[in-house]
């Protein structure tokens, strides 16, 4: 019988767990969590601690049991693995101070990411969270329970942000301005805290176009949230507890301060056994997520992968290119090859009323570096018909390759529910199947007033750009 | 100085007068209009019936004097032309009993498509009405404001559908259960009209999956309007006025008809010119829109269009087709030889409180002359993350080809506001590029809780199958 053994219960781990045990019902799998939960949805911490979720276990879309029982993996939760040895194709794991050692014939690291902790000083202060972990998350709806608790005036479920309150809870501290310090300024303004975001370079959701990290901005602002722009914190200060957050323009008080400074692969165990590290210093595969050493594979957010424009490796830890390696993955080991699939970049956001999502190289660095000439347009357009009764704008920025045409990369950004995001998905197309802006413009997208105008948004900014080529 | 002539003031005529103008400044732009509307949304005439858009002038993009005045072109409204002699390269205008020769060196033919009437008796009885023009729309709106003034029972300016009134205004009966035919169920029943649907065939939006037709179906029903399905008119009977449609079931009573039973193009003037048409009916035209006869092109729901996935002629009298082709030929006449694009049979509608979009080849039969092996599959899956506190169900149907997995055609079906329709701007994206269901199912999709799951629809439903093939 052969044995797969996956080091790491959540999306990659348990997605590659589940497709190769149900393709092929002979194979032993093992998977080793060194924590309770598995399988669970990360993403939506945000909104548990916001308070629209009510339950923690809410957000696990499988549990245990059900992958012990249901789908007959031998799921040992609470097992640290230890050790790999490729030589032997074994895995050491630890569990309560016991030890065991686990052959394999086939192994997936799949051993996530950890929060990046910034070179400062302050981390230890009691009032410092970050928000990588179902724990984590338990741990900041405690916090908000506790303020609301203690706050003197009644605070609403959810509504206007803090500012318009006639007494808000906090002040509270953001050190970061991606895609969870955007998620966490809307939980906690909407649960009346004075939140200041502290962002180091000169815009929010850096990975966006600058257009929609501006609007994004201006809507974070709309909503009470203090964005500081340019204000990496220096330090965090504080005698025991969390007091400020210091920045070259001063001191601002806070009593709470979440880290929300980015991810790093956890790599310690695989480069311990000889895996190799890529350029963006995660686990480096191939098309098929097989590292180096034959027979181990690795996804999720410890692995890099290739960049559907660049071909260069990327390191973008999101939730599906970890489910959708995970599966190509087991079904591979379950006797199919099947390539994961190349990332494209794309990520989606909600923040308070606005949506926005992007994909593929915006930046014209980067694509210059990968042979390029990039250039850019920003539209703004109408999301529904004009004259429709309802509706708002869409603003789309598209990227696109001077002499080729090629489209490059989008972002957009609109109104919660005009459809910034859905609409990204075309674009994740157009980049990732080398289409011009002309062939883009030329698209014959569903048109009907309570949808779009007769030229979509995308095919208007496709337009445009066009124009400048 | 080179002279551009168009016939016909809506959206391929002005697109193309527009664009040629604004490229060459130089050029005489002549456009004939037999009517006195131009530049209209009809799109938006079941809003304006319904009540949502309060003056039919909303639904002009741009009006005459602007085309004259600020785009300096010669647009003659209440011209009718009456001949085009491609050998004089002229036309002949009528208005208001004068003739005018009028020569040119380009030409357009965009004389746009008029109501199929069916084979029945009584359409001559009053209170049978059709709806393509602007005065359509106006009759249309004077019918439900007549009816409201006159029903005995004060009338919700908006809300649930007659069914659910003490008294409805009506019956009323549509034929043909297409987008037009669904629309205005919408916007009668909101009006408080009891409604009957008729549909020939054995279901609605029978260019949609039948997943789609069904929800729909169902949805009509839910919000009270009769759907009679398998239910051809086959007269409609009244003295003077109607007083019902009949079917082989039997006679319906209703005080008023909309027949939504399709367009035909308006192509006597161009045949008569020796333009050749397709065998669609519609203008035949090369990938420049050009026709048969040199320096003249065809475009909007006058002519038909090559199909992305097929390759044969289509037609597919739709408005972003128009646009699109108008402006192709503008550019081409401007000096720019352009290619106007293909279609893909993209359609969008609102039903109420769903959506619906299709796209490229879902009918088995028509897969299968085009040399394909066609394969269904249709998943309901949830529109958000299962634990976001919003959310409802996208089904998503997929057609491919078995051997070589080529996505052929989609058709979505959700919620109004559960992204049904601009998902299916992806899967444009599909068929044009003719990508396999691995590919897509490959996509680097955005991903966020308020917006999908990890996995978004469609990358199940393409997952799905694949499964199949």
């Amino acid at each position: 019988m052969t044995t797969f053994v996956v080091v790491g219960g959540d999306a990659a781990g348990m997605s590659a767990a589940s497709k190769a045990k149900r393709d092929d019902p002979d194979l032993d799998v093992v998977v080793f969590e060194k924590g309770e939960w598995v399988s669970y949805g990360a993403c939506g911490l945000p909104y548990y601690i916001k308070g629209e979720i009510q339950a923690l276990e809410e957000l696990v879309s499988v549990t245990p049991e059900a992958f012990r029982e249901e789908r007959d993996i031998d799921l040992r939760t609470g097992h640290e693995v230890v050790d790999i040895d490729p030589d032997d194709r074994t895995v050491t794991a630890r569990s309560d101070g016991e030890t065991t050692v686990q052959p394999y014939d086939a192994l997936l690291v799949a051993t996530g990411s950890a929060a990046v902790e910034p070179p400062i000083e302050g981390l230890d202060l009691e009032g410092v969270y970050t928000l990588g972990s179902m724990s984590d998350g338990k741990e900041l709806r405690e916090f908000v329970a506790r303020s609301r608790e203690t706050s003197p005036t009644e605070q609403p479920d959810s509504g206007p942000a803090c500012q318009y309150l006639e007494n808000c809870s906090g002040p509270v501290g953001i050190v970061g301005g991606g895609y969870i310090g955007v998620e966490m300024a809307e939980a906690l303004a909407e649960n009346g805290f004075e939140v200041h975001l502290f962002q180091r370079g000169d815009r929010v959701l850096k990975g966006f176009s600058d257009a929609t990290s501006e609007a994004v901005a201006d809507h974070l602002d709309e909503q009470g949230v203090s964005v500081h722009l340019n204000a990496a914190a220096e330090s965090i200060a504080g005698g025991g507890a969390v007091e400020a957050v210091v920045t070259a323009d001063g001191r601002v008080p806070v009593e709470m301060v979440l880290l929300g400074t980015g991810v790093r692969p956890r790599t310690d165990l695989a480069e311990a056994a000889g895996i190799e590290l890529g350029p963006t210093g995660a686990i480096a595969t191939d098309a098929y997520r097989e590292t180096n050493v034959e027979g181990v594979y690795a996804a999720g957010d410890c692995a890099e992968a290739e960049h559907v424009v660049t071909g260069d490796p990327a390191y973008v830890p999101l939730a599906l290119t970890a489910n959708r390696h995970g599966r190509a993955i087991g079904r591979t080991i379950a006797g199919t090859p099947t390539e994961g699939g190349a990332v494209a970049g794309t990520a989606a956001v909600k923040a308070f009323d606005v949506e926005a999502a992007r994909t593929g190289v915006l930046d014209h660095g980067k694509a210059r570096e990968a042979g390029f000439d990039p250039v850019t347009e920003t539209i703004d357009a109408n999301s529904r018909a004009g004259y429709y009764p309802e509706g708002g704008t869409v603003r789309v920025t598209l990227t696109a390759d001077r002499e080729s045409g090629r489209v490059l990369g989008g972002s957009l950004v609109s109104e919660y529910g005009e459809g910034a995001v859905h609409r990204s998905h075309a674009l994740v197309g157009a980049v990732t199947e080398g289409v011009t802006v002309g062939e883009l413009s030329n698209y014959d997208l569903a048109y009907a007033p309570p949808f779009n105008t007769t030229w979509d948004p995308i095919l208007t900014a496709a337009k445009v750009l066009g124009g400048q080529l």
